[in-house]
């Protein structure tokens, strides 16, 4: 398996090349395949979102309006930990407890976030930017 | 239930407003989510793909390198079309079959799809921009 290759990170810009392994069930080298098999469920970016929102939390995935299950919410984490999108930190309040935070990977999918956004919006009635970034 | 609306289509942009009434299992009003109650699976995309290729025909999508299961094709192709991401059309070789072809609001897929691919390329390693749109 090819090693992971340490990303450079520019001034200006974010991190350029890979920051985790393939992955082993892969369809295609297509990047569209490739990405939805990181990504491509219902789930997966509402957290993505989540997150881009400031919110860090388990229990604060949990709040947010779609009502994440419980077990899905703990597989995606996982699934976005392994595939190296997120990353585990310290919890800001000094518990002993675990945050999470968009790693360069994770962040890069904002352009994305954005595009789905933008659709959503254009073609989807009734949909509205409802969710504001969580104050700290 | 809303009724849906027809889009109006500007000579020099795309139509603007929504093309197919709401999923009736929508999880919450935010664009993202209604997004992925759309187009969020590990397949729902490779078709749009394909369709951006200019491929427009059943077997057409069958023989993409990823394999697509015939039942999950058939799933998905009546899904696009029940949200108005899809229409039937007539096959171009003048057969009975029909073809596939995006709508407007299929096709202002394109830049979600754009920066699906530019994640993929940048993020996963061993992706490759491999196929070529189809020649007709």
């Amino acid at each position: 398996m090819a090693k992971k290759k340490k990303a450079a990170r520019p001034a200006s810009k974010r991190a350029t090349k890979p920051a985790s392994k393939p992955c082993p069930t892969r369809r295609s080298p297509c990047p569209i395949a490739c990405t939805l098999d990181v990504i491509g469920d219902r789930w997966t970016l509402l957290v993505v979102r989540d997150l881009f929102l400031g919110r860090t939390r388990f229990k604060e995935f949990t709040a947010s309006p779609e009502s994440i299950p419980t077990n899905i919410l703990s597989e995606r984490l996982q699934r976005l930990l392994q595939s190296g999108v997120i990353k585990q930190v310290p919890a800001s309040d000094g518990s002993k407890r675990l945050a999470y935070e968009l790693t360069d990977k994770g962040d890069a999918l904002r352009p994305l976030i954005k595009a789905v956004t933008k659709w959503g919006l254009q073609w989807e009635e009734g949909t509205r930017i409802g969710m504001t970034p969580l104050e700290k």
